[in-house]
């Protein structure tokens, strides 16, 4: 903890902020300057919010300077994670790819999807069962029938399955099903569902918010980790800014910052990062080029008639389109895909 | 649903898009410009995603013309919604306060809260039993003994007790001791949770997110409301910018915006939406002048020590000084506060 | 100057460190934590960017301790700065309100508005001349003509001018006709610009850019004032957010946190601030509720046919109404408008 | 322009509408749905804003259907524009590579930069002259004498010089020295510049304003173009949002989203999009990844002792392992850097 004392702030107001600091359990250090005096706090606490200290009388700013999120960061285990599930290494030298469609919405369409992102090498089939929808006349999902349907297509293809777990309740059906366990967007600060993933061993990918932070992204995956939970990948999918050209703006940045922050395997979501077809491949391969330990993407067979999401999703033979690319990008960086 | 095709599209083009309206059950309305056709269709769909029209091909834009709320536009109750809670009506020409801290800590503070918010005129306690905290080594809250407490405190005060639901199982115990159930800014679009809401009979407080735009928040209300629960307050509480000097940006405007749109009343949260304690008095009364119909603001009796939000928390006294503001204010306008 | 070093850092990152921060003129103070070593410079430099110690081997973070603006800063003039034209004082117990057209588009006009501004009892008339426009095709300005004619105008109805420089070549011109020299929010970093005004010895009024943080804002005041020039007015007209209901969102908490940080007075632009005519009334009220100093309100006899910014455009009679407002919200707060 | 009246709008308010159409010389469609009429007007008029309709009773919403820009539109010269100086062709196959400093320093400094960035295999060294300082106490450049350096280095190493245009009045000098002149991300909007540099035969760097849509920065080019000159590339350097571990978030989706609007060439800034030079290699190889016709660097010969900007500028060493990794991704989409 740092406080940094306004210019001419009084002895009174120093002292008053020293006491305060001792009181917390923090040992203080002062330290006099021509404008300004600085205290510093070596202390126990770590989860302190800056901003109370600020509003005392004759402060100017304060800052932490320990990391809120420890078992997150890239210090706990500088060699990186690599996830492994089966014969798939998430956060190794391969590049993962993860295809299927928004919501799952018949056992032919799935089937379908399977085949042909197995087809193109991906190693992992997406498809929602239950769907968060932001207006309530929306389709809310097939619940466990379509997980079911993940399941049994997956296996005749040899591919893993991921999907999004809404409620905690959901998880018992999650892990029956589901191979990795999708907490979305809107989730992501969802408190009482992470507390309970910590507990599932399984692995966890974890959407950033779309006006999150790349901190509370790390403090979201801190709540999972710090419940014995160590599989989570991060996944960046868009964070919403002023520009409207796309429906969200995909950070790409996010990629090589996550990447040195944290040892977890990121993920990249071209699909909601744009929300535009057109726009996915251009980005599947930047996000490769920026560092990206895997690709999570919308197919459908049919995507003007998908059910959801249909204007961002590719045709499967986009969706090979795109392997392909991806693949080149991945050589050119040393990577496989 | 107006379809804007570019300029040198096709015929064939043009038809196809024209094939997949009428298939989805509009009836469209051909104009031909000098540069652009004009498709617009009428028909029986409210939820649809006009992106998935913006992908076609030689298709240049596409609008929506139907609000995607029905229940909470101001069209459906052109007179406004009043919200009767025993004597307390929000909406009417009464600006309500709430009062109170981020989190029930003890009996002790709670009841000299309630007595010193009951004391400064205001007509409801707020506090928090369950707490949505971002590190994983925070407080989490008193649970049902905090309910407990603020509930007898309230009572001994002629206080209404306002408290937060962070998921649907918490709902009956919510129900048993708070006299409005607030959802949180993270939680404005947890559908499990609205859905479960709309089948209560009790009010709510419905937080905007803070990166929701001002129609999401009146699609979570629809959520709410679709499910028979008509009495639902909509609360500002700042959203998330590039400014860094306050916590959040409170989007003051959004007062009159959501006056305009909607039927249901209004309430700010200058606590959140500035994050200091200094800034809470003036951003009040700017609400209050804006037009807002009630206010929500952290009061402790020791906020340098309280266990959460301290910094954007008022003193007794402080708060007391802001409703002799604010009555100030309304009465400016032709209101009583 | 602070550097945090990072947790493992070793004693070469730190020495490498503590060696530029000497090179650079720092006495460099050291104090060693039980994770983080913290290094304190106190120096003669104010202008240095944090960024540069951040991309040193082995450090954390970096902050810097002082503000880079002083003439700006309260700590420089605690009582306030009073801007004394003629009669009017601004930043004084009055708030000092300017209306007036977007463009100047005619003698019947400025004529008209004149009239009806002075009425209602505003003391300053505003128009522009020169128009930065966003697109080349649209109408640029009466330039020379318009000023004339705004002049002749204010001295008929005893108002003063306000009209935006938009070139540091156009400042001799701006001279001979306004009492005031706006900064468009475009220009808020236009260094050459600022640079020539702070050599003049005219009120300026300088708006905040849409993107442009609290800080920049008060850096750009620095700009001018370092020339010699102290006498700038600030104004907030709102910031770009991803909300859309409003052309821009406005930040009518920089009210409070300017008058915190600065000397300087403060007003604010509810017209471009909402972007919408109905908006205008409720965000001056709460303008002013908030603090602010003066308010600058876009006004046309018939706004419907106005060249540019209609639809943010009050008419008289709105204008009147408004003054009326503001007035009362005034004398609730114990001001005059 | 399309004009969608509200639910219940009465026949008097259409009329109004229509009557306003006709009047600005709009041929007016009228078609009538179950719920909302909807005005289709055809006109003459390109600028044009839809918020002032907006205002007017009864109307809901109101689209522009024309794009306010022309010839920057892809539909103007569907096969993209190649912009030829000597032996470089930028928009064409070849990914083109700029680097050099923030700011010119001395000879020395910049004979070093010239020879590293030549030998790396760019084709354009970049340097500031004159420099938009946001302190009014920072260092504003070398003016003439640091073009008269550029130039000659760039002669003895076979290189194009571009560099900052912040003033009309410095556009004879820039035109004198250098080869392609910036517009910097301040001055986007800087409509007299933009003007003036329509009449110039030389071609211009535009770069992204922090807060400009890519609509605002097509009318910009647009500006430029409508004086005659059509040589204008596009440069995205990071946008302003709420995340802070980068210095700006780099809007790489802005890439493909160009190419498919506009003909013009897209260069892309790695160093103001990160501000961080650990992040400047990955976010040039996702640029070139999204389809970038070009690179922007900053490099220095000692970053950790540039005047400016040094946080973000690479070593020549790691300018040359950047040209190296580029050239791969390149390849890898079937291209030459």
């Amino acid at each position: 903890m740092l406080v940094v004392m306004q210019e001419g702030a009084s002895e009174a107001q120093t002292e008053a902020v020293i006491n305060r600091l001792v009181e917390m359990g923090f040992n203080v250090h002062r330290s006099t300057g021509v404008r300004h005096t600085v205290l510093g706090g070596v202390g126990p606490m770590d989860d302190f919010d800056p901003a109370v200290l600020e509003v005392f009388e004759g402060v100017k700013e304060c800052h932490r300077i320990v990391s809120p999120y420890k078992l997150a960061s890239r210090h706990w285990r500088p060699a990186g994670t690599i996830i492994r599930i089966g014969k798939v290494e998430i956060g190794g030298p391969q590049v993962v790819s993860m295809g299927g469609p928004c919501s799952v919405e018949s056992k032919e369409q799935i089937e379908s999807v399977a085949a042909s992102v197995a087809a193109a090498g991906a190693q992992v089939i997406r498809g929602g069962a239950f769907k968060p929808r932001s207006s309530p006349y929306s389709f809310q999902g097939m619940g466990e029938e379509g997980l079911q349907i993940m399941r049994a297509a997956a296996d005749r293809h040899g591919l893993l399955v991921v999907s999004e777990v809404m409620d905690h309740l959901q998880i018992p059906l999650l892990l029956q099903y589901s191979d990795i366990l999708q907490v979305g967007a809107r989730n992501m600060q969802n408190f009482n569902l992470l507390r309970e993933l910590g507990k599932v061993r399984k692995p966890i990918l974890l959407k950033r918010g779309i006006a999150a932070t790349i901190e509370e992204l790390l403090l979201s995956a801190e709540y999972i980790m710090s419940g014995g939970n160590y599989e989570v990948m991060l996944c960046e999918r868009g964070i919403r800014t002023f520009e409207t050209s796309t429906r969200n703006t995909m950070d790409i940045s996010a990629i090589p910052v996550l990447k040195r922050l944290t040892h977890l395997p990121v993920v990249a979501d071209p699909s909601h990062g744009t929300g535009k077809r057109d726009y996915v491949l251009p980005m599947a391969r930047a996000a490769v080029a920026a560092g990206a330990d895997g690709l999570i993407v919308e197919v459908h067979p049919d995507p003007d008639h998908a059910i959801s999401d249909g204007a961002q999703t590719l045709r499967p033979e986009q969706f090979a389109e795109m392997m392909g690319q991806v693949r080149a990008i991945a050589g050119a960086i040393g990577r496989a895909a």
